[in-house]
This record gives structure tokens, sequence and C-alpha cells, in this order.
């Protein structure tokens, strides 16, 4: 392993666990990311001595100087993952190397400090299993973890820190849709603004990516809809115009394509402008292992808003759902584009087709330790 | 005055000064925003009570829940702009209400809070007053001043923040260049990674525009180049690729046009792809004021890469220069681009031409208040 990776080492954490613990909140009351756990763990980085001790300690606010570069230039960036407890009381994680190594790359394209994964990995299950009290039980609740780095040294040049400062900290969350089952939204999609671009940051977790997308969201949302559709393509060509991202989440199409009249699953295909997600790569496998047999071809390439279109029109759009960490699927009931609304195939009084309802329930039993898979990891 | 931009009020600024002044350093130290003045201004913001009361404190450290939206989805942006002593002591600002207005403008765009931008403008000149100190004498010298807005509310979910912190702190800069004059520079033409895009956020002074520039520009250097020239158009196509910025600067072409064999001072376009500079603006007016009665056009228009290499072919590429705030302007020795290296007009001992010269003359003239001029405010 080359000096650049070296650390941090999860051998040498300390820890000093709270005197006052909080309570824990009802699970009726959780609100994703507002109220977080009793700790954090944090490893410190700089350019002369590399990675720290990493300590574990109280929750406690951040103190930095003024001039850090993480609040001028957006030397920030994040992972979203999930602990779930399982029927057995087991704590598990949902392919978790695949988020140190999403981190480590985001980390090294804005010039962060990279890091031995499987160190980080080691004090992740290791904040994992100190905060497990704070994992609400049942299906569709978790502990959200946030690990995070940032740039800190106080220096105004636009240059590589020369410290950082890595930290996880977590979020006891609730079930989104509540005992009402799946809520089938309705999605806006737009060529302007534009979420990301080719020779850009849109495939990494960096926090430069989000900021820029709130007024659009909240402008479509004003208008009665519940997410973005980020497009790519000519503002002004609507044929040019292809799909990236819904949201934060990855979007998937099931139809049936016109030309071979066959089911195909498909999706936007990592060409650095869209995340590559780990609940986009967990379906595309998942539907390669369970859906091929049954006759579908998966399949990841440029998807034109046209071609979504036509299929409706034509009678083969089958179902529409985005995918990722915060709701694994999320059914989606129109696209609204170029003045048109778009129906993806659901019924009046349906919520979620066939194909979102199996992976949510694949993915979850894999997740929640029904069906047991490598993929899910007892810490 | 909507209720959006109520708020700051000057007048109810809260002055705390530093027990302990520190030691000015000797001006041959300084080093751009490694060493901060005794003071920062800040003043909080919540989406409850708007702005709250300015203060200026000792310099210190900012106390930050780790779930703050800066750290996250950085919600960040800032200006950079400079205080100058003139030969009478006065101390000088440079068309302040200009950074003001574009750190309005950056913050809107990034769903932080606007302010009124008389009000800070009156914070921002007390603030220079309470420092003036810290601006050290001669002409090149002055205080940087970083007026920087931050979103703070502890909340992972991608939203709006609803609070902030806007805050001031400042720098005392050298000359850059020292005695030895201005030093031409070599730069590299990338069309990746790519630095905008149409619909994206070019255009302001967010923090997400710094971050993923500085690999490339590392490697650039690596490579013997001293900055990048960002492109935009297709890396495939070379007679695509189109000029935007110039590390942190804009760029301007002096050349005489092929069709009307007249002199012309071109820079690209306010498209939304480059940062509306202060200095770039301030140089297209003495532009048009001072070089058009000499037979100069003034143009902003989309510059191509391959008119610029045909220019230097022809002998009609007089001089290039970046421009921004921290240099004024940067004179331009050659651009490697495709393969090939595009001299810019320079003779071997030369390191600056005319019209880069004369503008960093008329400039600093009315920074230093040598040229009366409505650009120059005494505060």
């Amino acid at each position: 392993m080359s000096a650049v990776f070296a650390g941090p080492d999860h051998a040498q954490l300390v820890i000093n666990k709270t005197q006052a613990p909080k309570d824990l909140l009802p699970t009726d009351q959780l609100k994703f990311g507002a109220s977080f756990t009793d700790h954090i763990l944090s490893v410190a980085w700089d350019s002369t001595h590399g990675w720290g001790i990493p300590k574990l300690e109280p929750y406690k606010a951040l103190s930095l100087d003024p001039a850090a570069a993480v609040f001028h230039y957006a030397f920030c960036c994040f992972e979203g993952m999930k602990a779930y407890k399982d029927a057995k009381g087991n704590v598990r994680l949902f392919r978790p190397e695949k988020n140190i190594r999403r981190l480590n790359t985001s980390a090294q394209r804005i010039a962060l400090p990279a890091f031995d994964e499987a160190e980080v990995l080691k004090l992740l299950a290791k904040f994992t299993e100190i905060e497990s009290r704070w994992i609400p039980e049942g299906r569709g609740f978790a502990l959200y973890i946030r690990p995070t780095l940032i740039g800190t040294e106080p220096d105004l040049s636009v240059s590589r820190p020369q410290s950082a400062l890595l930290y996880i900290i977590a979020s006891p969350v609730g079930n989104y849709f509540g005992t009402s089952g799946m809520k089938a939204i309705s999605l806006e999609a737009i060529s302007t603004p534009v979420r990301a671009w080719p020779g850009g940051v849109g495939d990494k977790k960096v926090g430069g990516n989000y900021a820029p997308t709130i007024v659009a969201a909240e402008q479509s949302h004003a208008r009665g809809f519940q997410q973005v559709l980020w497009l790519l393509g000519d503002p002004k060509v609507p044929e040019q115009q292809y799909i990236t991202e819904v949201g934060t989440m990855n979007l998937f199409v099931a139809w049936i394509d016109h030309e071979s009249n066959t089911k195909e699953l498909v999706t936007a295909p990592l060409d650095g402008t869209i995340l590559p997600g780990i609940t986009r790569d967990s379906v595309l496998e998942l539907a390669q292992e369970r859906l091929v047999p049954q006759g579908w071809r998966v399949t990841e390439k440029r998807v034109y808003m046209t071609e979504i279109k036509e299929a409706a029109e034509q009678g083969r759009l089958l179902e529409v759902f985005g995918a990722g960490t915060a709701l694994i699927v999320n059914p989606i009931r129109s696209i609204s584009w170029n003045g048109q609304v778009i129906h993806c195939g659901l019924k009046k009084d349906q919520e979620v087709g066939d194909i979102t309802s199996s992976m949510k329930d694949w993915i979850e039993d894999i997740q929640y330790g029904e069906t047991e898979h490598a993929w899910s990891v007892v810490v």
C-alpha cells in the first residue's frame, strides 16, 4: 500500500463515551438527518504527519478557523449509508465497502487525502457497534450514517488543503412511507439548470453538486412536482435531451423495447455525469440475477426523453422508479416534460408497479438479513 | 425593499475589539491568504428571525455542528476584494458595491439568504476602517478582504438551510511580483476536466467551483505550466473548443482582427460559464474609454482556440493577459494546446505587453487614488 493511502489506524482508536447519553426519539418522530446519536468519530489528517489518532467522543461542535478551506472552496465530500437491525437483533451494514471506496474516490477528485479503506471500514463498524442502540427496530427503519471528509487548512490560496478531517456521524431514520406503503411521485424533467456535465464532478459525492440544485427543486415543487428529473442536452432541442438523475436518486425505466418486443429495464450509463449509486448497482445485479431468467433485458444506456414519451404513448412504458439509499426505490407516476405529462404506467389507484415492488422487497430482505447474502455484513 | 432583503442593520453593530492586537508581519513575509487581521465581523441569519445583530470580535474559530449544511452540500459563497492605502494615508476600496452585489447573487443561486447590500457595504467599510492598520503601504500592497456566506443549519436533508452566517475576514497581501515587475506565465489549455458549463454555476462565486479545479491545476503545473486555461467544447473536436477562464482570472486577447485589420481586445462573453469579474468589467470600461479613441475595437464574444492559434501564426496576436483581483492583470507568454505551443506576442526577454502594462497602471492609479475616479471609494 502506498504512503498516500496509509492510515488511519483503527487499532489506535481512542474511545471516550458520553456520560450523558441522550434519550431515543419515538420512532414516529424521526425525521431524516435532523437528530443525531451520542457520538462523533473523527480523525484528522495533515500533509506532514498523515492520518492521526482516531477518536470517538461525545457528539460536539467542530471548531474551525473562518479561513478553513471547506468554507471557501467546498473541499467537502461525504457518504450516505445505513445500518439495520435484523430480527435476531444483529446489526447489519449494506455493501459498506462500496461507500468507503466511493468516499476515497470523491476525496481524491477534489484534492482531499486518500485513506486506507479497510481501516476506515473497521472504524465505521466500531462506530456502528457503539451506536447500535440508536438503530430503530423494524423494517423500513435504520440508522443513517454520514461519513464526511472536509478540508480544514486556514489558507485562502486556491490549492490542495494541507489539513483535513474525516468524521462519522449518524441519524436514526424512520419508515419514510409510514404504514401506508409506497407513494408514487410526479417528476418535472428540466434541462436548465444543469446538475452535472461531462468532465465535471457529477459522478462524485462532493458537496458542490448539491447546493446548486435547491432553487430549481423548490421551483419545481411550487409547480406541484415532488422531484426534479435532471436532463442533459440542448435546452432548445427536446429531441437531444436525455436523463441523468432524479432528485438525488438514479432513474430506472421498465419498458417493452420497440425493436425486440422484449421487456427491458434501462438506466443511464456511468458516463461521469451521474452518481454511481450503490442501490443502482444492486438493482442492476439483482435484475441480472432474477429478471433476466424471466426474459427481461437489463441495459445501461443513454435514455432520451422522446423514447420515454413514445413508449408511454404506445403503451410500452411499464414502470419507472428512482433508486437510492434513502428509499431504496421510489415509484414514479408521471414525468412532466416539454409541456406534456408522460404517464409512467401506473393505474390511477396504483402506487407501485411489480418490478419496483419486487426490487424493494429483494433489497430489503437482504438489508434486514431475511435473505442471507454477501452484501449484508453483520458488524 | 422586500422582507427577504431586509437586514442586517449596520447601526446595530456591536464592536468588541481585541485586547491582544497581533504584530504586523514584515511586508516581505506576506503570503496571500495565510495570515489574518485582528478581527472577524459576523452576522447570523435564520429563517425565523432574519438577520441578527452584527458583531465585530477578535478573530476566532467558528463553532459549527458537524451536520452543518456547509460541510455536506457546499452551501458557501464568497467575495475577494482589496482595501488600499493611498499616498495621503486614506483607505480606499475599489468598486466594493460590485462585490457585494455579486455575493448577493451567488447566495441566492445556492439558496442562501439575500441581504440588504447597502447595509453590508456599510459593515464592510466599518470593518475595513477598524482593520486599517493592517493595510500595508505602497503600490502593489493591499488588504485582501474576504466576505463569506455559509449555510449553518445542522440538517442533512438536501434543502434550503434555515440558518446561515455572513462573515468578513481579511489578510494583508504583498506585492506578488516583488520588485522585479510583472512576470509572464505559460498556460495549458484543457477541455477536460471542465470548470463550468451552461446552466451551471460558473458565473457565481460559489465554493463548489473551486475544489474540483485543484488536481487538474497540479497536473498542469507538473507539466511545467503555471495556470490552466479552461476550455469548453467537445474534447475530441479541437475546432469547437473555446476559452472560458484562466486559473481564477478572466482572459483577454489583443489581436489584429483578420477581417477588418483593426486592433481588437476580445474576451469571453458573460454567458453563464465565466465569472463576471470586476477587474474584467474595469478593463472593458477603460478600454472603451481609452483604447477605442486610439482605434481599438473592444469585443465580448466567444473566442475559439483555433482563432488564437491562427492569429499567432499570422503575426496578428499582440498580447494576452489574465485579469483578476489578485494581480489586476497577469501577462501570458504562451498557451499550450492540442499538442502545440502558441506564442502570445511577447518577445523573448519581454515580460509584459503595452496594453497589459497600461491596464495595470490605469487600474492601480485609480485603486491607489492617484487618478481620482468614482470607482475608488474612500472609507
